[in-house]
């Protein structure tokens, strides 16, 4: 024994007496070990456990004192002595059962009868009456002490064997089986585009510095139009397909890929090429699209200005119209007014589709689109324009996205993309709709691609960031019950809180935007209707949030790993990240689904009707909204809360509560004499409320319609996988807002409860499909990496 | 007029009778002009009109066609008619005053008064009915079609004059008196790292590729010691001040800059300094301490390893004593062994602090700290040693973070830190405390400073976030009322949410942060405080998930502009992001929280009362935790709910009975005989809701406590401010969890409401001094912005 009297805080007086060889004190043992091991027993504790030993006639005196020895607070035992009395109780502990090791006292009795029938003597009731009496005062869980102790003979991980060999095809099996009933129409198209993912033209790797990467992505992009993927959705004459549907499919797949590269197409394609085709008229398209479609003509999309992000109607550029030459002049008043951000116009647009006040023999139009010549051949950028690189961005590094202004540019009178309002030979202006406001909200119609593209997009960037998230955390090991091994992260409920709920939101997006996607596609959508234009523009705003918040719960659980650039969630987070603004910003885009709500019980939508209707809503008496079964909002049963019936008719009620009473909040502000921007103002939190509302229950709708044909198709396992998903998404949402649903007097504070609990029990019932199911998603290993491979996710372990 | 007979859309007959310039129509242009202008009237409402009009036996045959030739569904007008009619109506409006423009009538009525009697005679009260009547049928708020038909006169900005300069100068003196509340001690301290901030050494540019980064950070943190900056915390022989709360304030301030130097200069003097100091004993802080304040000897912390982040204890590098040699063998025994993501590591670093399973005589003791030379002089990697390079990251490209790993490297003897356990000339080993699990403990106390850095630091970014935001929305403007100028975009409630919720719980944090660093400096919680250790737990959790869903909100409400590398909010998110996984994984770190309230109730601290601990609290029957004052409940006024005591009530409440449930769960399901990893497992979420809320009601005692103090020093103004900020803080949070307090019989639906609408209202109230908020954290804008400047912010206005 080392000699401390150095240390006056160590008041050793000798070394303790040995107890291991005592077989009367080997029962003892591990009592004694674990009154040391983890804390320091107060006076008043030992004094009790000493009495415990002393009521005890069949422990002789010396044996006693002893055991007495070592529960003095004012002489612990030293290290050395405690993790001597630890090995030995190893050593005599020997190969104990699981059923031994349920308590200390259990596993000393165990050790003791192992020794002999003098220790052996301890089993009787009176001897177990004493350990328990000591093990009662430890105050710890005795089986769990115990195991931690003398760890469990086969406390390692299971080799993988034939059976986990079956397990795995299985998993493949399931995942397929989910696979298809994910599958939408153009099914081979997809396939197509994830496999060219794998092409190294393509595959432009992330991190790159801007210049090369923006390089790099050109050539990508120049080779997506060389397979033809570029004009899908033009005519087939300008190198089309003719099919909308198509491009959209085209570019939700993309998105599994470099998302610069992503993002460069869609500018080149969709907005640039969609201008002409949505905006021009039939010269237009005969003179540009297949340019467009091929990348002979990269174009740049300039509605943007720096003064005007989400208030487009408010931009300054001027198009002033020259009778004496036909032709229009181009006019950047001040910097405020120069457009920005534009894709493309850094390095490579050669045209730009410019957006700017109509001027024409003195009167105003309003905004009108005009093709401008930005670059020769040689890529030189002509007279008059300036372009400025808007520099390094938070992500995105492979566009090059810039600033144009216009010094009396001239183009001419043709330029104009005049589908919507034209100038004719004689200098005069004519149009179809004599309103500049409806003419300009024509013209916005042509946004609506881009922002069903932008919500696909969104869902394919969480779908990546699930994979890799879920993957590693089913694999990662850390902490884990006492002397058992480590436990995968994913069997943590907060892990898969974080993970698990926005898978389940992740699927419910991937059925409404493919049925959006069919909609705008089959043309019901296409042109006219209303219900897409609220549904393009919620979808976006919600997806590109659920891609932006599950990307930041991905990195985070996957801890210093996520943080790591080659396993791509801090580049898909950065790349993602400006989804919520462009293509409309998410706050404004809410605000516009709000008002499409409130106006489309009129047949017609237009601004003029707003108030009235506002008015009419906010009139209405305590409806059928308000009437509820006060039955429902307390009943907790499982089955109950479980029932699909239960979800939709809760994400009904709150859709329509939430419309009437803002109309009502805004009627009552308008009586006032409040002005109606400020009344809107006061109601955003609202408004904003009432669209994710509305979009949450569309989304349901969807899911539960997808749920009941994939068991029809795909049969019961998927179903029910399914199903809990389903059900997973809907719970979530009502624990989420479960707030805002007792208010409304529609759940009463049981029921919110048993919602949550309920949540944390489906996670806990979806995690062992966790991985099948984002398998299911389908995406190769080559493209979900990023080309020097994902990291080692975890997988350094011994023997592994 | 145009021949529109080539577009069959068009159906023209001809122009339309002018009506501008029959005085007796003058009334009816406004309403005209509106009918077209946004949208498009029924037929049935065009049939109202008529039926209108045609009662008014005033109103001539002939004037009433041309009227109606206005009116005809068939028959719009064409675009350059309806210009031609808004510009006609200008004309006659000259100059209306605003009284004039409440309605479209009225503006009619004066366009016609301003022409003449006979026009005028509309005034008549039936005229007024008739135009009234037209106007109902349009369904527009009149006052406001009126305004963005004939914008109010001075409808520009003001120019800024001398009124605004005052205001200016009071801004000024109001953010100063602020920041005096704001100061703590060691202001002096403070304001001389921003100045250094300032210096071009330290000031390193962010966006720098990393080996430049690395360089850069390098000397820039070698100059912090050149400033005697980097050994605050050392006794003063050492070059230090033997101050641990200047360093701690140092940190807090560096974090205004580039948060690689940050993050490198905690690495060298808080984790590698601070184990010298924490954990070896004299002759370590002799031979050591000195060179690492001054950089001589640049350190590396090698704790965690590829397979052991949050879970330490279960690192698997060995320390084996070799008595031979007296020396330390130390190995790496598996990849998953290495240790990982040591800043400093992959390439300055001379010596780490190494953690590793001590083994002495075939005995384990558990993990223990040794230092290891790891590069000579020249910077060569010593024999035996293998580092690799973690490679690109999300963030923090400045810092050098690597792995190393070990081949049975061998260090002296004395290279044990050896405070709380060494080994003896003898070989023998010794420690005072003999349970390797209470050994681990107070290790781990080491920690406690860099939570408190890291706590420190999240407020510090959080406020460079505000800054840069909140005077951006100060400024930027978009939308606004009709005809009037467009706002700021902080007049948006939630813009206003998004940015002034996040700074109240800046403030709060402020305080908070400011205390824990005095009592953790004062020694009070230094070594020995349970209770320091919970806050720094918690504190560090919660403030860094605060700083990373600041600026999330940051990047979002400054739109594209936060897209912009410049304006540097994707930096800060990049940089800080990690905080949320260093220095203790959040949600591990919030379980530590939790526990160790539960223990709170026990004299001694110590892991083996834990489930006593538990079962006591568990036990315990409805106490007055659960008695509420149901009055209270229902109290929705607003001087009620503004009141600091019902807030600090509330938020008790909360912090007492989720305790007391979480105790109720975890002792049902022990007595179910449920191991107690799991049942820690299946409460997760509660335990971690417990965390949370005894932070905030921690940081709102804090705040309470501040607010009361600053009112008593800085007077009444900086009171009001602070206590506006206080109970924003303290609402949003009830507001956040009011669907738990509904649950919890404390509150009811309609006071449930009353928060939410009192918090919108408070981000009202706060927004006019909400750039003063910020001004007065003092950051002058040289350290704000990037070096390059920050981008200029939408002040690109004509005239600005």
């Amino acid at each position: 024994m080392a000699d401390s009297s150095a240390d006056p805080a160590v008041r050793h007086s000798g070394p303790l007496p040995w107890p291991g060889d005592d077989d009367r004190l080997t029962p003892f043992l591990p009592l004694l070990y674990v009154a040391w091991s983890d804390g320091v027993l107060t006076t008043a504790e030992m004094k009790r456990v000493r009495e415990e030993l002393a009521a005890t006639p069949e422990l002789p005196e010396d044996a006693r004192r002893v055991l007495e020895s070592w529960l003095r607070p004012d002489r612990p035992p030293s290290p050395v002595e405690l993790a001597q009395l630890r090995d030995r109780i190893r050593q005599l502990a020997g190969k104990v059962s699981e059923e031994e090791l349920r308590s200390l006292r259990s596993l000393g009795v165990a050790m003791a009868r192992a020794r002999g029938p003098e220790a052996g003597g301890w089993a009787s009731a009176e001897g177990m009456r004493v350990l328990e009496g000591v093990e009662e005062v430890l105050g710890v869980l005795g089986g769990e002490a115990a195991r931690e102790l003398v760890p469990a003979v086969d406390g390692g991980e299971p080799e993988p064997g034939p059976a986990e060999a079956t397990e795995r095809a299985e998993a493949t099996e399931r995942a397929e089986a989910l696979g298809r009933a994910l599958a939408g129409e153009r099914e081979e198209l997809r396939r197509r585009i994830l496999e060219l993912l794998g092409d190294p033209e393509v595959r432009v790797p992330d991190g790159l510095p801007s210049g090369e990467a923006r390089d790099r992505v050109l050539r990508a992009v120049t080779r997506l139009a060389e397979e033809h993927l570029g004009g899908l959705a033009y005519p087939e004459e300008f190198d089309g397909k003719g099919d909308v549907a198509s491009s959209l499919v085209a570019f939700e797949t993309l998105a599994f890929g470099n998302l610069s590269v992503l993002i460069k197409y869609g500018v080149q394609f969709g907005l640039f090429g969609g201008s002409v085709l949505g905006l021009g008229t039939e010269r237009h398209h005969r003179r540009y699209l297949s340019d467009v479609a091929t990348m002979k003509l990269p174009g740049i999309y300039a509605m943007t200005e720096r003064n005007h992000g989400s208030n487009v109607r408010a931009i300054e550029t001027r198009a002033r119209y020259l009778p004496d030459s036909g032709e229009f002049e181009i006019h950047t008043p001040h910097p405020g007014a120069r457009k920005d951000w534009l894709g493309n116009a850094a390095l490579h647009g050669r045209m730009a589709t410019v957006f700017a006040q109509l001027e024409v023999g003195g009167e105003e139009h309003g905004v009108h689109a005009l093709l401008v010549p930005v670059r020769d051949a040689e890529g030189n950028v002509l007279e008059g324009i300036e372009v400025e690189d808007c520099g390094e961005k938070v992500g995105l590094h492979g566009v090059d996205n810039g600033r144009l202004s216009f010094d009396r540019v001239r183009v001419p009178r043709v330029n104009l993309l005049d589908r919507f309002g034209t100038v004719d030979s004689g200098g005069e202006y004519r149009s179809e709709v004599a309103s500049p406001g409806r003419r300009f909200f024509k013209m916005l119609k042509t946004l609506v691609a881009g922002r069903i593209s932008i919500a696909a997009a969104s869902v394919s960037t969480a779908k990546t960031g699930l994979i890799i998230a879920i993957r590693y955390s089913d694999r990662r090991r850390q902490f884990g019950p006492s002397g058992l091994p480590e436990v995968p992260v994913l069997d943590y409920l907060q892990q898969q809180r974080a993970l698990l709920i926005p898978l389940s939101a992740t699927y419910a997006l991937h059925f409404s935007i493919q049925e959006l996607v069919r909609e705008y596609g089959s043309g019901e959508g296409h042109e006219g209707s209303a219900r897409v234009d609220v549904l393009a523009a919620g979808l976006k705003a919600y997806a590109s949030q659920h891609a932006q918040e599950t990307l930041q719960h991905c990195r985070e659980a996957m801890g210093g790993r996520g943080y790591l650039a080659e396993n791509r969630l801090g580049y898909l987070r950065e790349d993602t990240d400006i989804f919520t603004t462009f293509e409309g910003a998410n706050v404004v885009l809410l605000q516009l689904v709000a008002k499409g709500l409130l106006s489309e019980y009129r047949d017609e939508m237009g601004d003029l009707r707003f108030w009235d209707m506002v008015r009419a809503l906010g009139e209405r008496a305590g409806d059928e909204v308000t009437r509820r079964n006060p039955i429902r909002s307390r009943r907790t049963a499982e089955e109950h809360l479980r029932d699909p019936e239960v979800h939709l008719d809760a994400l009904r009620f709150r859709d329509k509560r939430l419309l009437q009473t803002v109309a009502r909040r805004l009627k009552g502000r308008i009586d006032e004499g409040v002005d109606s921007f400020q009344a809107m103002n006061e109601c955003q939190d609202h408004l904003v409320a009432l669209a994710r509302a509305h979009v949450e229950l569309v989304v349901l709708e969807t899911f539960q319609a997808a749920v009941t044909r994939a068991g029809e198709r795909e049969g019961e396992e998927v179903a029910r996988h399914l199903e809990s998903l389903c059900a997973l998404f809907a719970l979530s949402r009502l624990e989420r807002d479960r707030a805002w649903y007792q208010e409304a007097g529609y759940m009463e504070g049981a029921q919110a409860k048993a919602i949550r609990t309920l949540v944390n029990r489906m996670c806990r019932e979806l995690r062992p499909s966790a991985v099948v199911l984002v398998d299911a998603f389908g995406i190769p290993d080559d493209v979900l990496a990023a080309p020097d491979g994902l990291s080692d996710q975890g997988a350094d372990r011994p023997g592994v």
